[in-house]
Protein backbone atom coordinates (compact mmCIF):
# COMPACT_ATOMS: atom_id res chain seq x y z
CA UNK A 1 0.00 0.00 0.00
CA UNK A 2 1.40 3.38 -1.26
CA UNK A 3 -0.32 6.64 0.63
CA UNK A 4 0.20 9.95 -0.48
CA UNK A 5 -0.25 12.79 2.17
CA UNK A 6 -0.54 16.82 1.26
CA UNK A 7 0.68 18.93 4.17
CA UNK A 8 3.07 21.26 5.76
CA UNK A 9 5.60 19.11 8.21
CA UNK A 10 5.42 21.63 10.87
CA UNK A 11 1.88 22.29 10.83
CA UNK A 12 0.36 21.49 13.88
CA UNK A 13 -2.48 19.58 12.63
CA UNK A 14 -0.33 17.97 10.10
CA UNK A 15 1.54 16.66 13.37
CA UNK A 16 -1.43 14.53 15.03
CA UNK A 17 -1.47 12.66 11.38
CA UNK A 18 2.45 12.33 11.15
CA UNK A 19 1.94 11.01 14.96
CA UNK A 20 -0.58 8.23 14.56
CA UNK A 21 1.09 7.03 11.00
CA UNK A 22 4.37 6.77 13.64
CA UNK A 23 2.06 4.65 15.84
CA UNK A 24 0.73 2.48 13.22
CA UNK A 25 4.27 1.96 11.54
CA UNK A 26 3.17 3.52 8.18
CA UNK A 27 5.58 6.68 8.09
CA UNK A 28 7.76 4.38 5.39
CA UNK A 29 4.66 3.86 3.36
CA UNK A 30 3.81 7.43 2.53
CA UNK A 31 4.60 10.09 0.40
CA UNK A 32 4.81 13.59 1.38
CA UNK A 33 3.96 16.30 -0.91
CA UNK A 34 4.53 19.83 0.62
CA UNK A 35 1.49 22.50 0.95
CA UNK A 36 3.02 25.96 2.02
CA UNK A 37 1.03 27.60 4.03
CA UNK A 38 2.83 30.63 4.29
CA UNK A 39 1.72 31.27 0.58
CA UNK A 40 -1.87 30.18 1.39
CA UNK A 41 -1.56 27.28 -1.39
CA UNK A 42 -4.15 25.62 0.90
CA UNK A 43 -6.66 27.88 0.29
CA UNK A 44 -6.55 28.19 -3.63
CA UNK A 45 -9.32 26.85 -5.74
CA UNK A 46 -8.03 24.45 -7.23
CA UNK A 47 -6.52 23.08 -3.54
CA UNK A 48 -10.48 23.24 -2.22
CA UNK A 49 -11.63 21.90 -5.52
CA UNK A 50 -9.97 18.62 -5.51
CA UNK A 51 -8.30 17.96 -1.82
CA UNK A 52 -10.19 20.17 1.10
CA UNK A 53 -13.28 22.78 0.52
CA UNK A 54 -12.28 23.59 4.30
CA UNK A 55 -8.96 24.41 2.70
CA UNK A 56 -7.13 22.81 5.54
CA UNK A 57 -4.12 20.62 5.63
CA UNK A 58 -3.39 17.09 6.13
CA UNK A 59 -5.31 15.70 3.29
CA UNK A 60 -4.59 11.63 2.50
CA UNK A 61 -4.66 10.37 -1.32
CA UNK A 62 -5.06 6.93 -1.24
CA UNK A 63 -4.00 4.70 -4.49
CA UNK A 64 -7.27 4.25 -5.76
CA UNK A 65 -7.63 8.39 -5.93
CA UNK A 66 -10.12 8.27 -2.85
CA UNK A 67 -9.51 11.57 -1.08
CA UNK A 68 -9.84 11.74 2.74
CA UNK A 69 -9.60 15.02 4.92
CA UNK A 70 -9.65 16.19 8.47
CA UNK A 71 -7.63 14.66 11.13
CA UNK A 72 -9.66 12.33 12.89
CA UNK A 73 -11.35 10.86 9.90
CA UNK A 74 -7.61 10.65 8.22
CA UNK A 75 -6.19 8.36 11.71
CA UNK A 76 -9.47 6.78 11.48
CA UNK A 77 -8.73 5.04 8.21
CA UNK A 78 -5.30 4.58 9.68
CA UNK A 79 -6.20 2.85 13.07
CA UNK A 80 -8.64 0.00 11.00
CA UNK A 81 -6.17 -0.82 8.47
CA UNK A 82 -4.81 -3.20 10.62
CA UNK A 83 -6.96 -5.55 13.70
CA UNK A 84 -5.87 -3.45 16.67
CA UNK A 85 -7.99 -0.06 17.29
CA UNK A 86 -5.33 0.71 19.36
CA UNK A 87 -5.80 5.18 18.62
CA UNK A 88 -9.48 4.55 18.08
CA UNK A 89 -10.41 2.57 20.96
CA UNK A 90 -11.69 -1.73 20.33
CA UNK A 91 -14.96 -1.49 22.09
CA UNK A 92 -18.26 0.66 21.33
CA UNK A 93 -18.03 2.31 24.60
CA UNK A 94 -14.08 2.92 24.32
CA UNK A 95 -15.01 4.44 20.91
CA UNK A 96 -17.01 7.13 22.08
CA UNK A 97 -15.07 7.58 25.27
CA UNK A 98 -12.10 8.39 22.19
CA UNK A 99 -14.18 10.73 19.86
CA UNK A 100 -15.83 12.87 22.85
CA UNK A 101 -12.32 13.19 23.98
CA UNK A 102 -10.54 14.30 21.13
CA UNK A 103 -13.40 16.63 20.41
CA UNK A 104 -12.96 18.17 23.91
CA UNK A 105 -9.10 18.18 23.04
CA UNK A 106 -9.58 19.86 19.57
CA UNK A 107 -12.82 22.47 20.98
CA UNK A 108 -11.32 23.79 23.81
CA UNK A 109 -7.45 23.52 23.32
CA UNK A 110 -6.05 23.13 19.54
CA UNK A 111 -9.08 24.84 17.29
CA UNK A 112 -9.48 27.70 20.11
CA UNK A 113 -5.65 28.22 19.69
CA UNK A 114 -6.36 27.99 15.76
CA UNK A 115 -8.86 30.42 16.30
CA UNK A 116 -6.47 33.15 18.37
CA UNK A 117 -3.68 33.14 16.06
CA UNK A 118 -5.68 33.52 12.84
CA UNK A 119 -7.37 35.93 13.86
CA UNK A 120 -5.52 38.12 16.72
CA UNK A 121 -2.03 37.80 15.45
CA UNK A 122 -0.86 38.39 12.05
CA UNK A 123 -1.18 34.58 11.50
CA UNK A 124 -0.12 33.36 7.92
CA UNK A 125 -0.03 36.70 6.55
CA UNK A 126 -2.30 39.58 4.76
CA UNK A 127 -2.26 37.58 2.06
CA UNK A 128 -3.25 34.40 3.61
CA UNK A 129 -5.79 35.98 6.79
CA UNK A 130 -8.33 37.67 4.31
CA UNK A 131 -10.60 38.47 7.58
CA UNK A 132 -9.52 38.50 11.11
CA UNK A 133 -11.63 39.22 14.30
CA UNK A 134 -9.32 40.44 16.74
CA UNK A 135 -11.80 40.49 19.61
CA UNK A 136 -12.79 37.09 19.28
CA UNK A 137 -9.34 35.67 18.95
CA UNK A 138 -8.65 37.35 21.92
CA UNK A 139 -12.07 35.31 23.75
CA UNK A 140 -10.29 32.00 22.49
CA UNK A 141 -7.27 32.16 23.89
CA UNK A 142 -9.02 32.86 27.13
CA UNK A 143 -10.94 29.88 26.37
CA UNK A 144 -7.77 27.80 25.83
CA UNK A 145 -6.28 28.67 28.65
CA UNK A 146 -9.21 27.60 30.39
CA UNK A 147 -9.05 24.31 28.53
CA UNK A 148 -5.87 23.44 29.51
CA UNK A 149 -6.49 23.93 33.40
CA UNK A 150 -9.34 21.79 32.85
CA UNK A 151 -7.29 19.00 31.22
CA UNK A 152 -4.77 19.30 33.97
CA UNK A 153 -7.64 18.74 36.44
CA UNK A 154 -8.19 15.65 34.36
CA UNK A 155 -5.10 14.37 33.91
CA UNK A 156 -4.39 14.51 37.93
CA UNK A 157 -6.76 11.84 37.85
CA UNK A 158 -6.46 9.32 34.87
CA UNK A 159 -3.28 8.79 32.92
CA UNK A 160 -4.20 9.75 29.44
CA UNK A 161 -6.98 11.77 28.19
CA UNK A 162 -9.09 9.29 27.60
CA UNK A 163 -8.72 6.86 30.71
CA UNK A 164 -5.69 4.38 30.56
CA UNK A 165 -4.43 4.03 27.23
CA UNK A 166 -2.67 6.51 25.10
CA UNK A 167 -4.72 7.61 22.38
CA UNK A 168 -6.38 9.76 19.20
CA UNK A 169 -7.16 12.13 22.59
CA UNK A 170 -3.72 12.37 23.64
CA UNK A 171 -2.64 13.32 20.48
CA UNK A 172 -5.26 15.81 19.67
CA UNK A 173 -3.94 17.63 22.72
CA UNK A 174 -0.45 16.92 21.84
CA UNK A 175 -1.59 18.90 18.66
CA UNK A 176 -2.65 22.01 21.05
CA UNK A 177 0.39 22.28 23.21
CA UNK A 178 2.02 21.74 19.71
CA UNK A 179 0.39 25.26 18.66
CA UNK A 180 0.59 26.76 21.94
CA UNK A 181 4.62 26.58 21.54
CA UNK A 182 5.25 27.47 18.48
CA UNK A 183 3.15 30.67 18.70
CA UNK A 184 4.65 31.39 22.09
CA UNK A 185 1.47 30.89 23.96
CA UNK A 186 2.59 30.17 27.28
CA UNK A 187 1.06 27.64 29.49
CA UNK A 188 0.99 28.11 33.05
CA UNK A 189 3.41 26.44 35.31
CA UNK A 190 1.56 25.10 37.69
CA UNK A 191 -0.36 23.19 35.63
CA UNK A 192 1.90 20.16 36.42
CA UNK A 193 0.07 17.17 35.79
CA UNK A 194 -0.31 18.47 32.44
CA UNK A 195 3.46 18.86 32.13
CA UNK A 196 3.76 15.02 33.52
CA UNK A 197 1.89 13.89 31.00
CA UNK A 198 3.35 16.04 27.82
CA UNK A 199 6.62 14.67 29.30
CA UNK A 200 5.25 11.27 29.59
CA UNK A 201 3.73 11.19 26.03
CA UNK A 202 6.96 12.18 24.44
CA UNK A 203 8.49 9.10 25.97
CA UNK A 204 6.78 7.66 22.59
CA UNK A 205 9.33 7.71 19.41
CA UNK A 206 6.08 8.91 17.43
CA UNK A 207 5.28 11.83 19.66
CA UNK A 208 9.19 12.85 20.28
CA UNK A 209 9.93 12.74 16.45
CA UNK A 210 7.10 15.05 15.81
CA UNK A 211 7.61 18.07 18.63
CA UNK A 212 11.58 17.95 17.61
CA UNK A 213 10.68 18.48 14.29
CA UNK A 214 8.73 21.38 15.05
CA UNK A 215 11.55 23.24 16.38
CA UNK A 216 14.12 22.40 13.29
CA UNK A 217 16.35 25.13 12.08
CA UNK A 218 14.84 27.56 14.71
CA UNK A 219 11.89 28.07 12.43
CA UNK A 220 8.81 27.10 14.68
CA UNK A 221 6.27 27.12 12.08
CA UNK B 1 -29.49 -2.66 27.60
CA UNK B 2 -30.95 0.97 29.17
CA UNK B 3 -29.37 4.17 27.96
CA UNK B 4 -29.78 7.89 29.00
CA UNK B 5 -29.68 10.99 27.58
CA UNK B 6 -29.56 14.28 28.71
CA UNK B 7 -30.95 16.38 25.89
CA UNK B 8 -33.72 19.09 24.62
CA UNK B 9 -36.19 17.22 22.31
CA UNK B 10 -36.30 19.67 19.73
CA UNK B 11 -32.80 20.87 19.73
CA UNK B 12 -30.78 20.44 16.41
CA UNK B 13 -28.00 18.99 17.91
CA UNK B 14 -29.83 16.09 20.29
CA UNK B 15 -31.88 15.59 16.73
CA UNK B 16 -29.04 13.83 15.34
CA UNK B 17 -28.24 11.64 18.01
CA UNK B 18 -32.79 10.81 18.00
CA UNK B 19 -32.00 9.96 14.65
CA UNK B 20 -29.31 7.82 14.99
CA UNK B 21 -30.95 5.67 17.89
CA UNK B 22 -33.75 5.30 15.30
CA UNK B 23 -31.96 4.32 12.75
CA UNK B 24 -30.53 1.58 14.49
CA UNK B 25 -33.33 0.47 15.87
CA UNK B 26 -33.04 1.46 19.79
CA UNK B 27 -35.13 4.63 21.00
CA UNK B 28 -37.27 2.56 22.75
CA UNK B 29 -34.43 1.27 25.16
CA UNK B 30 -33.31 5.10 26.03
CA UNK B 31 -34.52 7.02 28.88
CA UNK B 32 -34.38 11.01 28.15
CA UNK B 33 -33.90 13.19 30.44
CA UNK B 34 -34.56 17.32 29.95
CA UNK B 35 -32.02 19.74 30.09
CA UNK B 36 -33.62 23.29 29.20
CA UNK B 37 -31.62 25.03 27.29
CA UNK B 38 -33.20 28.34 27.59
CA UNK B 39 -32.52 28.37 31.14
CA UNK B 40 -28.98 27.50 30.68
CA UNK B 41 -29.16 24.30 32.00
CA UNK B 42 -26.45 22.97 29.85
CA UNK B 43 -24.03 26.01 30.89
CA UNK B 44 -24.78 25.31 35.34
CA UNK B 45 -21.31 24.05 37.09
CA UNK B 46 -22.51 21.04 38.05
CA UNK B 47 -23.74 19.85 34.36
CA UNK B 48 -20.40 20.75 33.22
CA UNK B 49 -18.48 18.62 35.91
CA UNK B 50 -20.66 15.72 35.68
CA UNK B 51 -21.97 15.47 31.77
CA UNK B 52 -20.13 17.94 29.59
CA UNK B 53 -17.31 20.23 30.12
CA UNK B 54 -17.97 22.07 27.06
CA UNK B 55 -21.53 22.84 28.37
CA UNK B 56 -23.48 21.08 25.23
CA UNK B 57 -26.23 18.36 24.72
CA UNK B 58 -26.75 15.66 24.34
CA UNK B 59 -25.15 13.85 27.05
CA UNK B 60 -24.97 10.02 26.99
CA UNK B 61 -24.90 8.11 30.28
CA UNK B 62 -24.76 4.02 29.98
CA UNK B 63 -25.76 2.12 32.71
CA UNK B 64 -22.24 1.93 34.34
CA UNK B 65 -22.40 5.33 34.57
CA UNK B 66 -19.86 5.74 32.04
CA UNK B 67 -20.89 9.62 29.85
CA UNK B 68 -20.06 9.95 26.41
CA UNK B 69 -20.69 13.39 24.92
CA UNK B 70 -20.71 15.00 21.49
CA UNK B 71 -22.88 14.03 18.64
CA UNK B 72 -20.29 12.08 16.83
CA UNK B 73 -19.17 10.08 19.57
CA UNK B 74 -22.56 8.60 20.60
CA UNK B 75 -23.55 8.49 17.32
CA UNK B 76 -19.94 6.17 16.90
CA UNK B 77 -20.94 3.99 20.04
CA UNK B 78 -24.57 3.18 19.14
CA UNK B 79 -23.56 2.22 15.69
CA UNK B 80 -20.79 -0.41 17.11
CA UNK B 81 -23.60 -2.15 19.11
CA UNK B 82 -24.35 -4.67 16.75
CA UNK B 83 -22.62 -5.56 13.53
CA UNK B 84 -23.36 -3.68 10.86
CA UNK B 85 -21.47 -0.22 10.82
CA UNK B 86 -24.27 1.35 8.73
CA UNK B 87 -24.05 4.52 9.60
CA UNK B 88 -20.33 5.27 10.69
CA UNK B 89 -19.22 2.97 7.53
CA UNK B 90 -17.56 -0.46 7.36
CA UNK B 91 -14.44 -0.19 5.33
CA UNK B 92 -11.93 1.55 6.41
CA UNK B 93 -11.81 4.34 3.63
CA UNK B 94 -15.62 4.25 4.27
CA UNK B 95 -14.88 5.18 8.04
CA UNK B 96 -12.67 7.99 6.80
CA UNK B 97 -14.82 9.68 3.99
CA UNK B 98 -17.86 9.54 6.45
CA UNK B 99 -16.07 11.10 9.56
CA UNK B 100 -14.79 13.38 6.98
CA UNK B 101 -18.25 14.27 5.22
CA UNK B 102 -19.91 14.68 8.56
CA UNK B 103 -17.31 16.88 10.07
CA UNK B 104 -17.52 18.81 6.59
CA UNK B 105 -21.31 19.18 6.98
CA UNK B 106 -20.80 20.79 10.92
CA UNK B 107 -17.75 23.18 9.89
CA UNK B 108 -19.64 24.44 7.11
CA UNK B 109 -22.89 24.63 7.88
CA UNK B 110 -24.49 23.30 11.51
CA UNK B 111 -21.55 24.85 13.64
CA UNK B 112 -21.14 27.98 11.54
CA UNK B 113 -25.49 28.76 11.88
CA UNK B 114 -24.91 27.83 15.30
CA UNK B 115 -22.41 30.56 15.94
CA UNK B 116 -24.33 32.72 14.25
CA UNK B 117 -27.18 31.97 16.12
CA UNK B 118 -25.40 32.45 19.79
CA UNK B 119 -24.00 35.27 18.69
CA UNK B 120 -25.66 37.92 16.16
CA UNK B 121 -29.09 37.22 16.74
CA UNK B 122 -30.32 37.02 20.90
CA UNK B 123 -29.78 33.62 21.38
CA UNK B 124 -31.13 31.67 23.96
CA UNK B 125 -31.43 35.28 25.69
CA UNK B 126 -29.12 37.75 27.85
CA UNK B 127 -28.47 35.06 31.08
CA UNK B 128 -27.13 32.45 28.49
CA UNK B 129 -25.63 34.22 25.88
CA UNK B 130 -23.14 36.25 28.32
CA UNK B 131 -20.39 36.83 25.55
CA UNK B 132 -21.60 37.88 22.08
CA UNK B 133 -19.87 39.47 18.86
CA UNK B 134 -22.07 40.10 16.47
CA UNK B 135 -19.48 40.49 13.31
CA UNK B 136 -18.25 36.80 13.95
CA UNK B 137 -21.19 35.38 14.03
CA UNK B 138 -22.78 37.49 10.47
CA UNK B 139 -19.33 36.76 8.95
CA UNK B 140 -20.29 32.79 9.81
CA UNK B 141 -23.69 33.38 8.60
CA UNK B 142 -22.29 34.16 5.40
CA UNK B 143 -20.01 31.12 5.55
CA UNK B 144 -22.83 28.95 5.83
CA UNK B 145 -24.64 30.07 2.94
CA UNK B 146 -21.26 29.27 0.77
CA UNK B 147 -21.57 25.71 2.75
CA UNK B 148 -24.86 24.77 1.87
CA UNK B 149 -23.95 26.27 -1.84
CA UNK B 150 -21.22 23.39 -1.77
CA UNK B 151 -23.73 20.53 -0.96
CA UNK B 152 -25.81 21.33 -3.28
CA UNK B 153 -23.17 20.96 -5.78
CA UNK B 154 -21.64 17.80 -4.64
CA UNK B 155 -25.18 16.43 -4.26
CA UNK B 156 -26.17 16.48 -7.85
CA UNK B 157 -23.27 14.51 -8.24
CA UNK B 158 -23.96 11.68 -5.41
CA UNK B 159 -26.92 10.83 -3.80
CA UNK B 160 -25.92 11.00 -0.53
CA UNK B 161 -23.25 13.54 1.60
CA UNK B 162 -20.98 10.50 1.75
CA UNK B 163 -21.27 9.05 -1.57
CA UNK B 164 -23.92 6.46 -2.38
CA UNK B 165 -24.86 5.41 1.07
CA UNK B 166 -27.22 7.19 3.78
CA UNK B 167 -24.45 8.42 6.75
CA UNK B 168 -23.41 10.12 9.83
CA UNK B 169 -22.89 12.36 7.47
CA UNK B 170 -26.41 12.92 6.41
CA UNK B 171 -27.42 13.70 9.50
CA UNK B 172 -25.22 16.11 10.51
CA UNK B 173 -26.22 18.23 7.17
CA UNK B 174 -30.08 17.00 8.42
CA UNK B 175 -28.61 18.88 11.57
CA UNK B 176 -27.48 21.78 9.95
CA UNK B 177 -30.84 21.97 7.62
CA UNK B 178 -32.96 21.69 11.05
CA UNK B 179 -30.81 24.25 12.82
CA UNK B 180 -31.47 27.09 9.78
CA UNK B 181 -35.19 26.04 9.29
CA UNK B 182 -35.70 26.93 13.52
CA UNK B 183 -33.96 30.06 13.73
CA UNK B 184 -35.67 31.14 10.11
CA UNK B 185 -31.98 31.23 7.95
CA UNK B 186 -33.57 31.23 4.31
CA UNK B 187 -32.43 28.13 2.28
CA UNK B 188 -32.00 29.77 -1.11
CA UNK B 189 -34.25 28.19 -3.60
CA UNK B 190 -31.51 27.33 -6.33
CA UNK B 191 -30.32 24.52 -4.63
CA UNK B 192 -32.47 22.09 -6.18
CA UNK B 193 -30.13 19.44 -5.32
CA UNK B 194 -29.93 20.14 -1.56
CA UNK B 195 -33.84 20.10 -1.27
CA UNK B 196 -34.20 16.64 -3.52
CA UNK B 197 -31.57 14.84 -1.12
CA UNK B 198 -33.81 16.91 2.00
CA UNK B 199 -36.69 14.85 0.42
CA UNK B 200 -35.21 11.80 -0.20
CA UNK B 201 -33.98 11.41 3.81
CA UNK B 202 -37.08 12.62 4.59
CA UNK B 203 -38.14 9.36 2.94
CA UNK B 204 -36.56 7.84 5.94
CA UNK B 205 -39.03 7.66 8.88
CA UNK B 206 -36.03 8.00 11.65
CA UNK B 207 -35.46 11.58 9.89
CA UNK B 208 -38.97 12.44 9.22
CA UNK B 209 -40.38 11.96 12.81
CA UNK B 210 -37.37 13.99 14.29
CA UNK B 211 -38.28 16.96 11.67
CA UNK B 212 -41.74 17.13 12.75
CA UNK B 213 -41.06 16.98 16.48
CA UNK B 214 -38.77 20.00 15.43
CA UNK B 215 -41.99 22.29 15.03
CA UNK B 216 -44.55 20.93 17.39
CA UNK B 217 -46.85 23.44 19.39
CA UNK B 218 -45.88 25.94 16.76
CA UNK B 219 -42.99 26.80 18.85
CA UNK B 220 -40.08 25.88 16.58
CA UNK B 221 -36.94 25.30 18.87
Amino acid sequence: MSLKIYDWPTGPFPARVRIALAEKGLLEQVQFERINLWKGEHKTAEFKAKLSYSGTVPVLELEDGTIIAEVNAIITFLDNLDDDQSLTGRTPAQKGIILNMTRRAELEVQEVISTYFHNATPGLGPDVEIYQNKEWGLYQLAKGLRGLRHFDELLQKQPYVAGDEFSMADIALVGGMLFAAMIDVEVPSDLTALFAWYKRVQERPSVKQQIDRGFLDGSKL
